[in-house]
């Protein structure tokens, strides 16, 4: 097998994983360029800065990197799919500088329109790295877009998006819920997220759109701290996760799906399912660089077999 | 009875009503000074412009003017809330220009420590403009942030606050959901905005917060124009108003509230009611102007009656 340097490239940062011919991961280094802001001498540039030193190898690059407004934009495969189809939409391509680029698409949910991007590939790390999650299970990819994904014989064949991380942001920096709150860490009150959780529960089937503004109401009343806010519209919001995936009929309670992604929101849903009575989900981390050696290994395999694929494209 | 100027003074503007002595409304004028955004100097400036060439009267003002950031706090009074408990809690002061100001108090939920300010003045108006609604009804107060009350013989029994304007705009503004987005109007595509609804009231016990993501997934698949997405998730954030009051059974389907606000936003929330095959809802409007005029009574029959009231301070 070749060597290869993975890249996780979304909107706000990057992170490089170089492996050894054998899958070893031999040295990780992240970087704050995300597509959103790059180096002056745009993406080329960023990769000598990441890879100073490193061996020459293809990249395989997952994530917004393949969006309209990425480096180059890859179109999206459909549900169902799996690690097949995303290297048959798999585009490769050779930089200014002479460096060979893969990009892995993102999926599309035909039914709904909606869309992934970065989360296949830790999705195909996950089920590398948990077999067992293969058969017939349920994700949940928490961040600024969380994926709750539906997983069949190891097909992602359904998936919904729920914009907490972002909706976060946006409410407590340009809201009258982020007045007088001085920061925006999720994690710093663990009892206030508890409350949030609480109210999102407790709203029921009415949800928590109608209990946002106890964020701004129990501040007034000084039944909440300011320097709490975050963690209670945290818990509300991440708690409205559980409560709709429960209330749609998506999750069963005895049932919880495992999490995928930064351990530290990993570790605030456990605390939200927990609150909803669900057992402790279990989570993984580093799933979108064993995602990628997973697409690099089935790629390199494919092109063994073929002397031109389909997919690829060379200019 | 005395003639008096009324003012609904929120966060962005304030509108000054002149009423004679039988009130009869003799000029209504805005101006664009809520209390983030007043002249250089000052509320009695604001004044000075916005009553000029009227004849000198006692001001009565309800809104956003009494909190914390406005020109004088005034305190909640707390729910079952009705006029006689209104002027208890307004608070009179003579200010720096000689003008006799009183200042009308927001109505707090001590249950939910949800608070309001101006829209129980709104509230006053419309009992007193169909008397039907005493006795027991529903209200919807459209806005930046929309009121769901509860009136029994009279009194705000009970309310809830849903952020939804603000919400609207905070997403445009400052999430995905706006990008290659031009304007910011829910009116301009009023199948959108139909549209929008439907994916609320299809998104059942899980809520909208799981569909809004939709906003931004449908322009990507060119199922939905940019320029109709303001109007999409404008349909969908007040949708979801509907279904969370049907949801939790604070609505029956056969009893519509009746909405009380700016006549465009009433009819976006009688457009959605409808597409939940409730009956169209009646709407109000010049409720605050009315409701103003209500309490003015009420506080110089008080008067009359008392040469020196509890709750009035002078300086």
């Amino acid at each position: 097998m070749q060597a290869v340097i993975g890249i996780d490239w979304g909107t706000s940062s990057l992170r490089a994983t170089l492996f050894t011919e054998t899958g070893t991961v031999r040295e990780e280094r992240r970087r704050a360029w995300g597509i959103g802001r790059l180096p002056p001498c745009g993406f080329d540039a960023a990769l000598d800065d990441v890879c100073a030193g490193w061996p020459a190898a293809p990249i395989l690059a997952s994530g917004m990197i393949g969006s309209r407004q990425g480096w180059r934009e890859v179109g999206y495969v459909n549900t169902p799919a799996d690690t097949d189809l995303l290297i048959e939409g798999t585009v490769t391509f050779r930089s200014d500088r002479g460096r060979t680029i893969s990009i892995v698409p993102g999926v599309r949910n035909p039914e709904t329109s909606d869309v992934m991007r970065g989360e296949e590939t830790e999705i195909a790390g996950a089920l590398t790295m948990c077999p067992e999650l293969s058969g017939s299970s349920r994700l949940v990819l928490p961040g600024s877009h969380s994926k709750w994904v539906d997983i069949q014989c190891g097909k992602i064949v359904g998936f919904a998006t729920m914009m907490t991380g972002e909706l976060h942001s946006a409410l407590l920096r340009h809201t009258i819920l982020g007045a007088d709150v001085p920061g925006d860490s999720p994690d710093a009150a663990p009892d206030a997220f508890d409350e949030g959780v609480q109210a999102a529960r407790g709203s029921c089937g009415a949800g928590a759109l109608t209990r946002i503004f106890s964020a701004r109401a129990l501040v007034l009343d000084s039944r909440l701290d300011c320097n709490a806010v975050p963690s209670y519209l945290s818990g509300l919001l991440i708690g409205e996760e559980w409560r709709a995936m429960l209330a749609s009929g998506w999750l069963q309670t005895g049932r919880p799906p495992a999490l995928v992604g930064d351990p530290r929101l990993c570790a605030l849903y456990q605390r939200a399912a927990m609150l909803f009575d669900l057992p402790r989900p279990a989570a993984l981390s580093g799933a979108a660089a064993t995602g990628l050696w997973r697409i690099h290994v089935a790629l390199e395999k494919q092109r063994a077999g073929v002397s031109v694929t389909r997919t690829s494209e060379h200019r």
